[in-house]
Parts: C-alpha cells; sequence; structure tokens
C-alpha cells in the first residue's frame, strides 16, 4: 500500500542480494524508519520487540531469519537450532511455526551448498504467496462490503476494526484492511472505526496510521466505545484479524476483540474474521487451547507518544507501585463470529464451514 | 476513606467559613493538590475541568457552588441563573440537576438575608447525606462480597470494576467501592481489577490510586481484558457505578461499562451497579432516552502521565491529523445487570425492583 503516494511492503530483501529491510514499527507513527536485519539475532529481536508484528508479517520475518541465520552454518542442526530460536520468540502467532516448518522442509534434502539459496527463494515464496493471499481476502471481503454500500446509497459504509490487521501486519494488503482498500480503491465510500487498541495502541499507531497514508477516511476512539456505536446503528459490519484460529471455528485475535464480537451479537451487526490460511491451527478444535501470551505490565502503565517539541516519551500512566496485568489475546467463540474472509472465499464459522473452504483437510481426516 | 494514613473527605468547608476546598483530581495520581473554590465560577470550572467528576461529587460541588455565588446576591433571579450556570456545566449526570433543584427548594420561600446560610447548610446536608447514603451502599454491598468470600475460603474474591465509582467520586465512602473499603476493612480479602478507563484514565489515574493508598490489593488492566478475565472464570463479580439509571432499570454509566456487562452476562458474573437515590431518574424509562455527552476528540489523542524526570506530560498517541470521537458514556440494558446495590438494600434490575425500594415512588405513580 502507499505512504506518502509510494509503495511499500512491509519487509523486502535489499538490492545486495542477502541483507533485508523492514519498517520499524515500533517508531511509528511519529517517525517512518527502516531498519536492516542483517543477522538472525536481528530477525528474532526485530520480531520479539515488535519492530515486526502480525502473524503474517512474523512468518516472513522468521523465515528470512533463517535465510540470514544460515549464510555462516548450513548444518543440519544448526538449521533447527536457528528454528528453534526464532520460534522461541513468540507464543501465540501459529505462523511463526508455520513458516519455519516449511522453511525446514524445503531445506530437508538439500546439499549444504545450496541451501542459503533455497532459504531465500523459500522466504521470498512465502512473502509473495502472503500479498497473493491478503489480495485474495480483499477481493472476497470487497463483495461483502459491496453489498453493504448497495443498502447505504452513497453513505460510506461503516467498519470497525480492532488493532492493526492492516498490511504493516503482512506483506502487504492486509487482512482485515484489505477489503477496505480494495472497497477504498474502487471509489466505494468507507469509513473505519479504529480502536485505538490498548495497551500497545496498534489502532492509534499502526492502523490510523497506514489507513491515513493511504487516504482511507477513518475515526479513531477508545476500545471502550465500540458498544455504543453499535447500539446507535453507527457500524455496518466489524471485520477483525486473527493470530490464530482453531479448525472448530473459534478465534484467537488481540485482547478485547471477544468483548467486540459480543457488542456486534448483541445488536446484529455482522463479524467477520479475515484470515489467511497460515492462521488456520487444524490440530485445536477450542479456543480454550490456544496459549495466551502474558506480556509485561510496564505496557499498561507506560504510553508512547509525541510531546509537544515533537520528540518522542514514554509517559506513566500509574500512580507509583502499581501492578498490572497484560493479556495480549483473548478468544472468541465461534458463536459470534459471523464468518471467516479467507483466501478462498467466505465461510460460516464452523468446523464444517472451514472444511468446506478446505476440502484437502477432509481427506486428511478421512485417511 | 485514608490518604498515607489520614482520613479526608473529596470537598469539604473551610474553616473560614465560606470557602471551600477539594482535592483536584486533574492532577492525580500525579501529585496531590487541593484547589479552593472562592465563587461560583471557581465551582462551574471546577465541574467543566473535572477537577471534581463523579456524580455526587458533582452534584455537592454545585450545591457549594450555589452558596458561594448566593454570597454577593440574592435575588431570585439570580439564584435561577446561577443555577443554570452550574447545570449547564455536565449534560448527563442527574444529580448535578437534582442538588441545584433541592437548594432552589430549600432558597425558595426565605427572606433574602438568611439564603446565604441557607445555601451553606443545605450544601452541608448535601454533602453529608451522601456520605451517609455511600456508607449504606458499602453495607448492602457488604453482604454480596461475603457471600462470595464463604465461597472462596480464604482466597481474595475478586472484583471488577470500570471508572471511578470511588470515595473520590462522591464526598465519602464512594458507591461501587464502598462495599469493597468495607469489606477490606474487615479483613475480608478481596482484590480488584481495575478497568484503565481510557480516554480519561481514571481507573488509572483516581481507582488505583484511592484504592492503593487506603491499602486495597488491586491491579491495573487495560479496557480490553475484562472478557477475558471472565471467560478464565478470574471474576467472582464486577460492581460499577452509573451516571445515571432510568426508572425502567437501564444504566448509564462512563463508556465501556456496556461491553463489561455483555462479558459478565456472557459468563455468568454477577454483574451489579451501585447507585444512590440521587441517580435514579424517574422520569425516564428507557436509557435510549438519556442524553449521552460526546467530549472533544483531544482526549483520545493525548494521554497525560509522569515523564523519567517526575515532570507530567501530555503526549499525542495518534498520527498527525487523525480524527477521534470520544462519547463519554454508555448505556447497558437492564436485562445484563444482576441486581441493584442502593441505599436501600440489594434490588433486581427491573421497574418493580426499584420501585419496591422505593414505594413512595409507587404511591406517586398511583396518584
Amino acid at each position: 500500500m502507499n505512504i506518502d503516494g509510494k509503495p511499500y511492503r512491509s519487509i523486502w530483501l535489499n538490492d545486495d542480494g542477502w541483507s533485508v529491510s523492514i519498517i520499524d514499527q515500533t517508531k511509528l507513527p511519529f517517525a517512518f524508519e527502516i531498519a536492516e536485519l542483517r543477522s538472525l539475532e536481528d530477525a528474532a529481536r526485530a520480531i520479539k520487540t515488535m519492530q515486526v508484528r502480525g502473524a503474517p508479517l512474523i512468518g516472513a520475518t522468521a523465515a528470512y531469519g533463517l535465510a540470514l541465520g544460515l549464510r555462516d552454518d548450513q548444518s543440519d542442526n544448526w538449521i533447527d537450532d536457528a528454528a528453534e530460536i526464532l520460534n522461541a520468540t513468540r507464543p501465540t502467532a501459529v505462523n511463526l511455526k508455520w513458516a519455519l516448518d516449511r522453511m525446514k522442509e524445503a531445506l530437508q534434502n538439500q546439499p549444504r551448498e545450496s541451501r542459503v539459496a533455497t532459504a531465500y527463494e523459500t522466504a521470498k515464496e512465502i512473502s509473495d504467496e502472503d500479498v497473493e493471499v491478503c489480495r485474495k481476502i480483499g477481493e472476497h471481503g470487497l463483495g461483502l462490503i459491496k453489498a453493504h454500500a448497495a443498502r447505504k446509497k452513497g453513505e460510506p459504509v461503516q467498519i470497525l476494526t480492532h488493532c492493526n490487521a492492516g498490511w504493516l501486519a503482512t506483506v502487504d494488503w492486509g487482512t482485515a484492511l484489505a477489503p477496505i482498500y480494495m472497497a477504498h480503491d474502487e471509489g466505494i465510500p468507507v469509513h473505519v472505526w479504529v480502536d485505538e487498541t490498548r495497551p500497545r495502541n496498534q489502532g492509534a499507531y499502526l492502523t490510523a496510521y497506514e489507513l491515513g497514508a493511504h487516504g482511507v477516511p477513518h475515526t479513531l476512539i477508545a476500545d471502550n466505545v465500540g458498544g455504543h456505536l453499535m447500539q446507535h446503528g453507527k457500524v455496518d459490519l466489524c471485520i477483525v484479524g486473527t493470530d490464530r484460529t482453531t479448525a472448530g471455528g473459534d478465534v484467537a485475535n488481540k485482547i478485547g476483540t471477544y468483548l467486540k464480537a459480543l457488542a456486534a451479537k448483541d445488536n446484529d451487526v455482522p463479524f467477520f474474521v479475515a484470515l489467511p490460511t497460515s492462521t488456520i491451527d487444524w490440530k485445536l478444535q477450542s479456543g480454550a487451547d490456544i496459549p495466551i501470551e502474558e506480556r509485561g505490565g510496564e505496557e499498561v502503565k507506560y504510553v508512547t507518544g509525541k510531546l509537544p517539541d515533537g520528540t518522542v516519551a514514554r509517559v506513566e500512566i500509574a500512580p507509583d507501585g502499581t501492578d498490572a496485568a497484560n493479556f495480549a489475546f483473548d478468544v472468541t467463540p465461534r458463536k459470534m463470529v459471523t464468518g471467516f474472509i479467507t483466501d478462498r472465499g467466505v465461510a460460516p464459522a464452523t468446523p464444517d464451514g472451514l472444511l468446506r473452504l478446505y476440502p484437502e483437510r477432509m481427506k486428511k481426516d478421512a485417511a
């Protein structure tokens, strides 16, 4: 998508053919800085410190991180160790492991001398495929927005989203925001209610930033506001992303998603989850089995922003000595999800709905 | 309640017999500052800028504000004008108007020369009665906490609250927090999950502050977290305050309350609303008829906190040029409220439940 008219991806291979660039998302929206990854450690740190975040982008970064890690050592043991280091950076996103497994599979029967090249090729494939997957999610979701637009007669379709499931969370397009970008680019009037998404403020820092940079009308709201808006008919549909979706249809996503899903259900507002194939965990049926990352309380107690003089600072918002708890995700039960927007099409949030989109899984179950 | 072991009220008449002191709540939790009100304008500004907030404290401040305003002019016209100025400071809290009506009634048939004395006496009555009302709310709510404590066998009773309905929102004790202070003071183990309450952070700034100052165990959480906690059995009951409750049982309270009520309902967690008689709007049946204050978007886009050097600063968290919407309250339908904790006792959140506590209203309806 565009930043000030110039198209970007969130991760790309540099012209030197080996180092990798990312947009340092910890600096947004106060500064646009590009960070270079020159080693596995750089990539692991980028994921852990959330310079990159969003399940698909984490997967792509881990893939390139493994490629970077193989430049000095191409042994089987090191491939396993390197993958383990990268896999340990974040506990919840299932396609971190998916991307690393795919890298290991590609490398498995390769002679050592071709492993670096294979690793870079596979990382590029993972990135390019993610762009294509998101583009397809956008196309399938666009149909839903068009259906609302037809009823709104020129008024903007009002869409609420939580956290950042935009192009900054993927390699390009985004998941939840892909249909919105497509609708906007086609001239369909849309307006996005952007949940701030405390405690890390991804809505304020990233979603508002990328929508603004691309020119999509939007309004920032506190996380507390969505229910009120839905009670008053100000939301036509919700679209959120997901970090892990079970085969049963339960959805793990940024903390607070569940509360918005409850409000959508209570007010008959369609609640859609946009997801690439790679975020489906076919081994899990119930969302209760998804491990939920608990992060440090400082994220709750401190807020980063811009001072009047333009410098970026962190302020403490809690009284001295306050304890804070910081669960990063919650699970929305499938009964509150209207449907999934996937790269294969739109499906009801049920085990059967998912299996109809992924018939190859049905065969696996039968085998 | 106590601050560092010293008992305070949130508003008091000074020893000079006419000026009034408040705790400047816009400075908390970073500084404990007492502000003097020496005129009606001081009082109106204190309410409008939220140096005082919380429906009962707003009422008491308006009452003292009218008394201050009468010192120079005791005419009927000025009483009406002064009440109008104070009444216009905040649109949602019903007991702002309640307190002013009561002041006007007390002044109505008074000779001019005794009006100032009457105004101060009535303002003192309103303040003292609020303390007594909150104490009774605490006693009635204490029974609910004790019932949970009996089942928890020494483990702390886990209570979630939203915004600040503590003693800083009233003259003393608080509404939602009154039962919690009483339980704590009686040695019943309690632990409070404190919703941060964006955008004004009353949970972080005030509830965490006053619970900490009095020694009650608590943990600060982002507003997004409560649903997850309830899904995992980590909340025994919710207690919140209210700015206005209709005769029908619908509850207007700080934005985001509705989302927690939805989660409580979905997880069979009791959801109680603590309220003094003065916040019941007997003229309204439906919560949809409660006007909802919309405040400036800057409150969403800026966060105040303490810099590493201890100075207090405001940082901007949104990208330049972002629009923000800021609805201050939402309405929780009575179907999601387990019950009301009032100064008269605990009642189900139904029109009949309320009327049984206030039989004099039944007579009025029959008349």
